[in-house]
């Protein structure tokens, strides 16, 4: 991580997940102050913009030395990712991209832009987490590390890993519930209290369909669904739409 | 924040605009770890899902009890954010619409699914930071907050507010340079270095447009062009698609 705000990340790589993962030596992580990499005397990392306007812009010396320092020590080319709004959309696919790699290196900007010639030629990568403004790359850097990390094989015990989350299935989560079964008047429902296997299966098959037709029509249209699934949905549609 | 993880929000909420925003007294933070809410003698929070299947389910007792002390003590009737991957799809317009509450109270998962009273019965807003896999609600609660605090009156310096952000004009940021003018063989535009200042603006809308064509044409259906620009665009059009 190159950042100029390296302690940002020592609690997020010290906890959960990505702490289990480097206790076990499946990654390794380094959060490094590009200032450091600055050959002004007083570590200037930024500039006035050429043409004018508002802003600083972050000079391209120290970023430049900054990964050519990590390149030199990394024993396999790594991916240079920016994070930035101008970047292509991350999603599922993305991280399970990016888990083949050896080595990522992020550059993870604050306040202002990266010189142009950062983006041109020392980036592979440019990716952006979503439509929201953020004041630095950090955040999106630690979204990227999170989902990467836990598709390295031997991250996730099996009993996480054998959890159906979204966008592993292509549809939304059923809803889930746990003891107790009432709640302040609110309670289980009766199918899930029955023990009957099968209508389960069935209950969770519908309940995932129709959460992912009320809030994500946009999965369903690249969802595959097998007969009982079809059957299910033009149910759901239905009972939903009144036809 | 309600969290298993507190510690996890410290450096991030302790650096940059959050740190300032919180010394100015524009807001103020806190991280809960909702174990302490938990009347189970061990401290447990979470138990297996009715039903069956794997993972656990985080129990509805600690959750409602957390929410609710910390809900006794706030001032106005605090929006309850649950970060998960069936919620809406988090935008700058909703960190606009979330800017405007008094108080904010972010549920945070980790590894498992809430038991679905909480989403039914406790949480006002359901919201998905991106269609990707993160272990916990952590990493996207750190979103959601430095988006908001940063449209907040007072956070931002005018300097900071004064650059032109995507998502804010609806279209990417045009490229940027800073000093040295030659880098290793890589050298600013000309024009940038011109001192014209008309023509440097219709550079950078010109580079504004092309950007957004290649990489998001989805904002540009949503842009209002000027005159100016549709003519822009056309010229772009015509000597990028050969037409």
């Amino acid at each position: 991580m190159l950042t100029l705000f390296p302690d940002m990340f020592t609690a997020v790589f010290g906890s959960s997940i990505l702490k289990q993962a480097a206790e076990k030596g499946l990654i390794s992580f380094q959060a490094i102050d590009f200032r450091l990499y600055s050959t002004n005397k007083h570590g200037k990392v930024d500039d006035y913009p050429y043409g004018g306007g508002a802003g600083m812009v972050l000079s391209v010396q120290p970023i430049f030395d900054a990964v050519e320092a990590v390149k030199e020590k990394a024993k396999t080319e790594p991916r240079v990712i920016l994070l930035c709004p101008q970047g292509e959309q991350y999603t599922q696919k993305k991280a399970e991209d990016l888990a083949k790699e050896e080595h990522l290196i992020f550059l993870c900007g604050h306040y202002e832009g990266f010189d142009e010639r950062v983006r041109a030629h020392l980036v592979t990568d440019e990716i952006s987490i979503g439509d929201y403004v953020l004041t630095g790359g950090e955040i999106g850097a630690m979204v990227i590390a999170d989902s990467v990390t836990r598709l390295l094989p031997g991250v996730l015990g099996n009993d996480e890993s054998a959890v159906t989350d979204s966008y592993s299935t292509g549809l939304l989560e059923h809803p889930h519930y746990t003891r107790p079964a009432q709640f302040r008047g609110m309670d289980v429902p009766d199918v899930l209290l029955s023990g009957h296997h099968e209508k389960i299966t069935e209950w969770r098959s519908e309940q995932s369909l129709k959460r992912t037709y009320l809030r994500r029509p946009d999965l369903l249209a690249s969802y595959d669904l097998n007969k009982k699934e079809a059957k299910q949905l033009d149910h759901i549609k239905r009972d939903l739409d009144g036809k």
